[in-house]
């Protein structure tokens, strides 16, 4: 495994500046300062440009940046001008949810099966993505290119992860409400969560009220 | 405003203990010895006791820690063992989501009102929450107490913060495309995006296939 020289705070930025970017090509925006794409971002420049210069993009001096230029250097770099396979862990309401939602999709982001552990649920299509048995997992990495698993199961969550890690799968975005780890440094787990979040507003605001 | 001690890799860390602790609950395990809690946890020991310093539970040598008491002490601590009140700002899908689940409520978020701007969304209400016109804000935070405001707003979700903030709000839990920053130290925005979490999962794959 090739050592990362990006440390995880770069990297949560990075990936900040992306949506940053994408936001402003959304409002037809064509350059902007490093100033102002900084404060935009909730850094100082000084700080833009040292993580932009892991990219390798750093802009002209007095021009500042170009965004579609610097958007794709950065979706480069991100891995995401590539399209990703992705497969659901637990059909909970967050998960039905996911599989409705083309959000996902239209950045390249697409779920090729679900999986659950209810009979009841098994056969099911949301989206024109079928669920299966957990139990059938095998066949179904035997079929297909698959790289990433969410799990949104709600209960036993670890269950998924560990057929999933099983298959070899070597990224998981946890978001169930039990964060989850792995010892195995091949694999990523991403815990996201609702409630954390709310969890640290609700400390920020606890002396205050 | 009085200056936090702890820092917020420590907050981020004591957020997951809270959560892990809680489904521990949830399957009836009554101690932990700190190893295996840390296990649990993602971190090794003397990282959890060196957080769970700034929480004042230090655990029992030999025994390991009590996990209902430990779990009441970091809820305390966390500000979670009280209730806050929410308002939505955006109905999009994944803002109907939420209004319609349960979970949050259960863990003592409830949402008390949500904020759109188009016409034709004003007046539905969803799991007893009543959309208003954005135009509505200051006289809802006239009639309740409003403590954290979460927007998912599909478009333009700026609106909403600059909204929520004119009107005193002090933490904000961004759930739109667009990452959101102020500059008012006072004032705490907590960005979770669905897809910045891929992406840091997109760039760990992207060298290994």
């Amino acid at each position: 495994m090739r050592v990362k020289e990006v440390p995880e705070n770069t990297l949560n930025r990075l990936s900040v500046y992306l949506s940053v970017l994408e936001d402003l090509e959304r409002k037809k925006i064509e350059a902007i300062s490093s100033e102002d794409l900084a404060r935009k971002c909730g850094v100082n420049s000084a700080q833009l440009r040292k993580d932009l210069s892991f990219v390798g993009n750093l802009g002209t001096k007095g021009v500042g940046y170009n965004i579609r230029s610097l958007k794709f250097s950065l979706k480069t770099f991100l891995g995401r001008a590539q399209e990703w396979n992705l497969i659901l862990g637990g059909l909970s309401p967050l998960g039905i949810f996911l599989l409705e939602n083309k959000d996902l999709q239209r950045e390249g982001f697409y779920f090729m099966a679900a999986f659950d552990h209810r009979e009841e649920n098994i056969g099911k299509i949301y989206n024109g993505v079928s669920v299966y048995n957990l139990d059938q997992l095998s066949y179904v990495f035997k079929a297909i290119r698959v790289d990433i698993g969410v799990i949104t199961a709600e209960d036993n969550p670890e269950v998924y992860l560990d057929a999933f890690v099983n298959q070899g799968l070597k990224a998981i975005l946890n978001l169930s409400k039990v964060p989850l780890f792995v010892e195995n440094r091949d694999v990523k787990v991403e815990n996201l969560s609702f409630s954390t979040a709310l969890t640290k507003l609700s400390y920020f605001l606890k002396d205050k009220i």
